[in-house]
């Protein structure tokens, strides 16, 4: 445990130092060279999984130890099935294309300059996450196959895991001829020296919070180095005026239980009142059937008593749980003014088949992902064609919505003249 | 004067509201109705310019009394032509496209999902900047056309000029229809204001700090906002051992010359060894010409011996003056690692008639913009094709290098299902 703030100063310096070093090497390393390493982590991490699984056990002992939860302990548990998903997504990282190095709209000035645009990584970046080990691989792969070097700081319960994750990354990268500083954890569980990189800018080039709001809001209220935000996922489904009732209600039972828990679910209906009566009933029975808890507004429990009054706070509420608010509202115009007040900006979708509605929705809601027709889960980077994803971004700068391989690089200008100068 | 903190934060707070609310507004403006409040305001400006001078004059005469020098008096100073000349740049603005609604990469999803990309503006932007009124209406207008609303703290030296400019636009803004309030000034020159401004993250959605290092810092120090940054411009130019002379010497007296002030003006000349005997008397001839002070290592004194010593301070220092700073390195390497270690990730030059030099140090420099023969002079907005810039940014979020309209947007997903559902 660091306690002393030199201490954590110290060993921040030394982390951010070593990987500037590393990040300076890895961007002008080949795809083939990344694509190798990547490889040889795959091929790894299978052949040796008792390695991982002995690491695993002690973190599983610990965590047990302390009372931890079922669901958390289920989270934090590896098994040779969850460590060969892992390493499939390693190879899938493999099998994208590499984006650095790609020049976007070259084209010759006036004056006979040729301008384009290089992508290139972002550099160094600090990843804080919470229990699942799996973010160790994935996000550590995702950076070398862009050109970036992680410090990884997970969380506690994985301690074991995630060193050995980290070593088996660095084993690979060397392997390869790449540097082994390209990946890094930090080897405390002591928030402090997190504390100390998110304030080094210039070194640090991305911090990129993956946890709960009061991580994200903590990094935030603290980082100098800039950071990708994501703060919750409320996500709508209105069922317009128009809309297909049977397509409405495939797509609200989907949005609500297929996967509750995560944070492209919906988290509030909004029916427009004139085709209330014909969706609430049958979608609601659906709904009470797979244990889904409905809280509505006086007009929804006209319709459907046993529904639990919607207080205020509910139309705020990331429930991550088979709990639903709905409220009726009488145009489409409140349904956008509903979104707009009380949406994170995540996700939300129409129902509709009226093709003004459908236009006015993309136009008028603002938020990283808006969706016609279609369920609000498929908010996601694999879905959306990215590939892969190393997060959702909430906040407008730099990547809205999933981050993807290409999320990861900036773009620098290139010119090419022969022996132009200003006039 | 705003003293009490109570104060300045129900200001800010009222700032930020307006200007969501307008924002809001203003993201769904045609490109017609925009342009149409841009055109009112360039022909108000020459038509009302007694309006804009007498302000004017008021902070010129406060400026004299406090003892203001004439290059800062200088650039406060408007005139008949400069406001023309700012009319101008508006019909400018005007003249370009619009990035807001363009939807890129729109591609089928395997399930059927149309997938794309709409660029959509950032929101609500605080923009903090010095001395210059044109800034106001610069920044304004490129604001307005991306469909953005910026909350503008200009300098108190320009703060009746800035008074008078902003109401101008959002006198524009209102005879087209526009929201008046998608344009406010920060109306006390007070930074307590702006420091309420910039920790409002979730409601201002960028803060582009234009100034000295000193307000970046400090911005970047205490806000919560995202923040463009552009601390300083430590330029390059390296005439490789293959350069041709001539070119080579046109190229580096134009960056150190042709305007010493800006940040793209060459600030360290690296110079191969081999060329260094041919190449150094005749420039240094010309720069002496020019009254340019030489600041060299021993190896360039030897050649030059007029040459003042440079120290460990001059290799960072960004002079924006008739200052320059000379070393001779004794191969492409050498140069590539002075460039990484002592320059500012804003634009490096090489001159060389080499093809595997060119490609390397394309490769190899990870500066905003990285140049092969020619002037680093061009690493700016309207040369490189953007059209106009708001600024550049030095660091690698979001934009990298100049910020034009493109750069005051991001992109939300669109999807268009027919029913699709999550498996």
């Amino acid at each position: 445990m660091i306690t002393e703030t030199a201490d954590a100063q110290a060993l921040a310096a030394q982390l951010a130092t070593a990987a500037r070093a590393a990040a300076g090497r890895l961007a002008s390393a080949t795809s083939a060279d990344k694509d190798h390493a990547l490889g040889l982590l795959a091929d790894q991490l299978v052949r040796e999984q008792e390695r991982i699984l002995t690491a695993n056990a002690l973190d599983l002992e610990a965590a047990e130890a302390a009372g931890t939860s079922g669901a958390l302990l289920d989270r934090l548990r590896l098994t040779p099935e969850r460590i060969a998903a892992m390493a499939e997504g390693v190879r899938q990282v493999v099998a994208l294309p590499d984006p650095v190095g790609v020049i976007e709209g070259m084209a010759r000035r006036p004056n006979g300059l040729l301008v384009g645009r290089m992508r290139i990584p972002l550099g160094v970046i600090c990843i804080i996450y919470e229990s699942r080990p799996n973010v160790t691989i994935d996000a550590g792969a995702l950076c070398v196959k862009s050109g970036n070097a992680p410090i990884l700081k997970g969380g506690r319960e994985a301690f074991h895991t995630n060193g050995v994750l980290v070593e088996m990354m660095r084993e690979a990268l060397a392997a390869a001829g790449l540097p082994a500083d390209a990946v890094q954890a930090v080897a405390t569980s002591d928030r402090a020296v997190m504390t100390e990189l998110i304030r080094r800018d210039g070194e640090v080039d991305l911090v990129i919070p993956r946890g709960g709001e009061g991580l994200i809001r903590y990094v935030t209220q603290n980082a100098t180095v800039p950071v990708i935000q994501h703060y919750k996922g409320v996500c709508h489904v209105f069922v317009d005026e128009s809309a297909d009732v049977t397509m409405a209600a495939d797509i609200a039972f989907n949005a609500k239980v297929q996967r509750p828990g995560v944070c492209n679910a919906m988290e509030t209906l909004l029916v427009h009142r004139a085709v209330a009566p014909r969706l609430i009933p049958e979608l609601f029975t659906r709904y009470k059937a797979a244990g889904v808890e409905l809280r509505g507004d006086a007009r929804v429990r006209a319709l459907w008593p046993e529904a639990v009054a919607a207080t205020e706070e509910d139309w705020s509420a990331e429930y991550l749980d088979l709990i639903l608010a709905v409220r009726l509202v009488d145009d489409f115009g409140t349904a956008v003014e509903h979104i707009r007040k009380y949406g994170s900006g995540h996700t939300d979708a129409i129902v509709t088949n009226d093709y003004q509605a459908s236009q006015r929705f993309i136009a008028e809601v603002g938020s990283s992902c808006v969706v016609v027709n279609a369920s609000t889960r498929f908010n996601d980077g694999f879905e959306l064609g990215l590939g892969a994803e190393i997060g959702i971004s909430t906040s407008r700068l730099h990547a809205y919505g999933p981050m993807g391989l290409q999320e990861l690089t900036t773009k620098k200008f290139v010119v090419m003249g022969s022996g132009q100068v200003r006039k």
